[in-house]
């Protein structure tokens, strides 16, 4: 594994993109100028990360006429109203609808930023440099987009490609450590899902994870992005097979929105959610239980919640599971395991098992 | 010309649909089974139309779970917050992605209905019933939704097409006169973009129009529908040739931004703003003085305005112009004439002129 840059290529035709993966990129105009067809940029950061990164950010910019919109920090804040402040930026600085719009920090910003980006005028580009490992192993590929909604997570979005995404993984080295563990459990998901070779290498892996072993990160950022564009490339409108990718999120999701948004982090609910869709598949039958421990104990290694928390009833969490989105037609439709690497998507199961799985739990 | 219902296929590949034009179709169920592929749907009015409609269009839909929301009526009402009383009711309703969403009303819930449809977990299926001309002839046709920000109209949306328009031209013979007149501007700019034939046609039938002769009625919204959809075919994204159906739009926007929403109607804008254009255009040595006035004659035939009101200065024109979607780095980009018929998009205009313009109006 060398040093330099990675690029990854994200293939969806014309919606095509490329991820850039490597250290001290953020100052790389090269990369800005390849891909920013317009004069006119806005860098949405957030209170937190713009302090450590900005600065570079818009010293890679210089050429381009650059604004900046710093937001408050935190998942409550993805909403209707802060989306707002960046289209009244926009609108003040007279925007035209060729400009783009970089992104500058972890999930929320970049979800909404590029929310902003396919509403403003119906449709601007943008880039994204996300700057949590959850971010960049999730964000990063998929083009989703959106903001929570009082009643639920992520009810609005759309679905927007970016021109391109930029991966500095020395921006990982200020990432808190719950944070830090909030990204591993996505890519634990990577291997869960189709990627047995990749969950195995993780189990020999884990600790130089743990210690942000620059090497190991960008290793398992990569592959992450890989194992995520080659789901994302034969399902991009997320009418099939990409619905694996929310393996743990529909129990994640009810734990978040149960617990009300900035109590847990996503990728903790994720962590504690991909627990529960072992333990589920292992009551239908479905995987045995060594392999359940597997899965559990790598989850407890990453520094992760196993259980959900006590607070939410087994009757809210049923209520909370029904409004997810992956609810089709009535039908609650879950992604469980058939063994590690061999995820699948089904409704056909038994509901009165998982009713019996929440109650273990309290 | 037969009364029977019209099908005009909007070709647009994976997302092309039909439109259907005829009168009493507001209850024909058979078109609604084979365009809504879900159970669940939400029928999104407003309170002019739905005691007018509504029971007809419930009654269509009988079989399917429905439920409605009725929003208040006015181009005021067209804004995020507006939208949120929309997503409200589909989380509270527990809607899944698989839903379909029904605008029953003119523009301004047919545009918002579309951008909630556009954005509910990152879209679902919308069929579009237009009840005004404006709607009919405007809306049907290039899958444009979205809403009004305080600073700029239209400024936030989407693209996104419906699964098919229903067209029921008996539902005009409600409509207030000063609501027809600003559907007529929308059915004139087509044919002073490039149907002059068309053109002429409205000059010959221009007083069977105003008294809502049905025949005229559905001929000139066929034809409009079939001019509009010819050119969103060729420009679905409105990178290019697609502008020129913002011929008087941006002058109109700046009248409607400059004279705060709903003081006058949008197509009461256009209207005049179209005569701004040919006026224009002259000034430029584009067009003859003949066939200005036949422009100005028509429009005012048409019962609309033909000069921009007196309350807007000169700078203020200019200023709101700025913010219009059509410039382009920096750059204003406006539609003008060479001749009836004969639009053209250009950026390259004499802007000395374009003030002395405003000017002769004060």
């Amino acid at each position: 594994m060398s040093e330099e840059t990675r690029i990854l290529s994200v293939d969806l035709g014309d919606r095509s993109y490329p991820i850039y993966i490597g250290v001290d990129l953020l100052e790389r105009s090269d990369i800005y100028k390849n891909h920013i067809a317009s004069k006119q940029v806005l860098v949405v950061s957030n209170v937190t990360v713009a302090p450590l990164y900005l600065d570079k950010v818009l010293s890679g910019l210089s050429g381009f006429q650059v604004e900046t919109v710093i937001l408050p920090d935190g998942e409550e804040y993805k909403s209707i109203n802060t989306l707002d402040d960046i289209f009244t930026t926009l609108l003040e600085k007279r925007f035209d609808r060729g400009c783009t719009l970089v992104a500058l920090g972890g999930g929320v910003v970049g979800d909404m930023t590029g929310f902003a980006a396919a509403c403003y005028q119906r449709g601007v580009d943008f880039v994204q440099i996300p700057t949590t490992l959850l971010a960049q192993v999730d964000s990063s590929v998929g083009g989703k987009t959106g903001v929570n909604h009082a009643l639920g997570k992520n009810m609005i979005g759309a679905f927007h490609q970016p021109q391109c995404v930029i991966i500095d993984t020395a921006t990982l080295q200020t990432l808190e450590d719950r944070q830090l563990s909030a990204g591993i459990a996505e890519v634990i998901k990577y291997g869960l899902i189709n990627d047995p070779e990749f969950f195995e290498w993780l189990e020999d892996n884990m600790d130089h994870l743990m210690e942000k072993d620059p090497l190991t990160l960008s290793y398992a950022i990569e592959r992450s992005c890989f194992d995520k564009a080659e789901v994302v490339a034969a399902d991009e409108r997320e009418s099939g097979m990409r619905a694996l990718l929310n393996l743990g999120h529909t129990f994640g999701h009810a734990i978040e929105t149960g617990m009300g948004y900035g109590q847990w982090l996503h990728g903790e609910a994720v962590g504690a959610g991909m627990c529960m869709a072992a333990s589920y598949s292992k009551k239908l039958g479905w995987m045995d239980q060594l392999e359940v421990k597997r899965v559990i104990t790598l989850i407890k290694r990453a520094g992760l919640p196993i259980c959900p928390p006590e607070d939410i009833s087994v009757k809210q969490f049923l209520d909370l599971m029904a409004v997810d989105k992956k609810v089709k037609d009535g039908q609650l439709r879950l992604v469980l395991m058939k063994g590690i690497g061999k995820s699948l998507v089904t409704s056909e199961f038994d509901s009165k098992a998982l009713e019996e799985l929440l109650y273990e739990y309290h």
